[in-house]
């Protein structure tokens, strides 16, 4: 049985949900089987899903709301890596009998914060009990202009290579919150911060078409999201580690334990975009830069696919690199 | 760990869902981490979704092949119902570590069957693990003139009520399958198979828009779902129990327990559509109930607010229903 202050199924959709998608034409108010979406003129659209179960993604002491936002981020960050503008989303959530109102209060809390700062809407949902873990499952819809999503495909050798923002950050973060990073309490508190919440790269996203030749977001990590990048575009790249942007908080772990180098290549959780895009591009990819506020850094090139996947130390010596998510082909 | 046979996450998607994708332009391939789809000229984009988690929609000694379908077909009914033109379909899986990889091969062809039969593809998903209970969610994309999704709000005081096919089946096929419902044996074997696969009426659905003001798929009960369309619609509405289509296994029943009708009037999961449509349209309708084979049949009105929801026997009198699911209002 519900705990005495929840409300039914019916119920916790109209007071707690039904707010989120207020401003969304197409979502009835939840009231409704479906929910309707036309695309802009000249758009398509673009779909993607992530699901996060606790004891796997999310820990039963994490705060509801910080779990809401990442669970919306990370697929916001898949919209923003394919170049696809957000427009709405779908929610499938799990409660136990005994999930306090609270607690649902507070999820809901954290996507009404999300949907302001990223400018989207619910459109729908599911609402089930289950007997286990808490299981959620986020459907984000985006719209790109027809024809031009960013692909895992389509690099070409010669391309440049590029990451937004800092890379590392959320590996090692993951560390400091285990108490297992070296180094000043405000860099691991820092650290920690950016592994809870990712800031998806969403105001640089809808540049990317007409600029990058494909791209991805960094979840598996750096290595692990290039090789993806390589092997479905059927090149080789150089990543020079010298080139790859560090915070000032990952720089002074790496300087501490140069051990972390390999953390922030192979760690995951970055939520930063990779992609790769043709040298004549560098100046409007700079102005991109500079317009959205998202810095972007070249960190190598695209080679062919015989050369593999190889990465140059600051001595010009491939590095050797055994971490899990990574394999040389 | 997973058994010795299971492959790893990406080599499961590879082998045994990509090839549900294959027809998808837009998938990808699941070699992606979005899909892409344009509607066609003149229509917009139907969006709903559906989970399920073992132990409340499905028991773990269900055939994995049955439960896919019953998932698709969920939200294949909503989509009839609604007056969309299924597409694709995006599919969150949670598996345990000791789900046996035959078990997940068995639940992928149940998809590819339903796939064939409804024509639609996979178009992305995620799939995670689990330590409780299975988790399935499934997001169902079709297509629709624009505007002229069939809503639950729309239906007009006057209008003829209406349903698809035969209500109860599944209601008694779950008593059948439990060993609770009296008659015989071939009777049980037939209703609890109309329980265990739902049979949405997607033949139906695209020739909805234009006829009917409102509706919505039964899932809930037939009264149920009559009153989510009449609190929708802000109206009341008026069934005869004498119209209400049975099939000659339900019929059998009701003879022969007279209590079974409140079964058949408030049980569940019939995946049938009930809708209100104007008189006028009548002729159109068995036009349309001839040329797509789905039996339709007129089972009331649609009357004031002020009248509520109102059951006449086949005396003519109103019959009082106390089962869950139901309430005057």
């Amino acid at each position: 049985m519900p705990p005495p202050d929840r409300p039914d199924e019916f119920s916790l959709i109209a007071q707690v949900f039904a707010p989120l998608a207020a401003e969304a034409s197409g979502a009835f108010g939840l009231t409704d089987d479906a929910a309707i979406f036309a695309p802009t003129e000249g758009m398509e659209i673009v779909l993607t899903v992530d699901a996060i179960v606790e004891g796997v993604h999310f820990l039963p002491s994490d705060p509801a709301d910080s779990i809401a936002r990442k669970l919306l981020r990370v697929n916001l960050s898949d919209l923003a890596a394919k170049g696809a503008t957000p427009r709405g989303y779908l929610l499938v959530t799990s409660w136990r009998p005994d999930t306090p109102l609270a607690w649902i209060e507070s999820f809901a809390r954290g996507l009404a914060d999300d949907q302001r700062t990223f400018g989207l809407s619910l459109w729908g949902g599911d609402t089930v009990s289950t007997s286990g873990p808490l299981n959620f499952s986020l459907t984000a819809i985006g719209e790109v202009p027809r024809g031009q999503m960013v692909r895992r495909s389509g690099a070409h050798v010669g391309d440049d290579l590029y990451v937004t923002g800092t890379i590392g950050d959320a590996a090692l973060g993951l560390l400091a919150a285990q108490g297992r990073l070296a180094g000043p309490a405000e860099d691991a508190a820092w650290l920690a911060d950016r592994y809870r919440l990712p800031q998806p790269r969403n105001a640089l996203g809808p540049r990317l078409p007409g600029l990058a030749h494909a791209g991805l977001d960094v979840s598996d990590g750096l290595m692990a999201d290039l090789r993806h990048l390589c092997e479905t575009s059927g090149v080789g790249a150089q990543v020079e580690t010298v080139l790859v942007p560090l915070s000032k908080a990952a720089a002074r772990a790496v300087a501490a334990e140069p051990v972390r180098l390999e953390t922030v290549l192979t760690g995951g959780d970055d939520y930063e975009i990779l992609f790769a895009a043709p040298v004549e591009k560098a100046a409007e990819i700079a102005l991109a830069a500079a317009e959205t506020g998202v810095p972007i850094t070249r960190i190598g090139r695209i080679g062919m696919s015989g050369e593999g996947l190889a990465v140059i130390d600051a001595n010009g010596r491939p590095l050797g690199l055994k971490q899990l998510g990574f394999r040389h082909f």
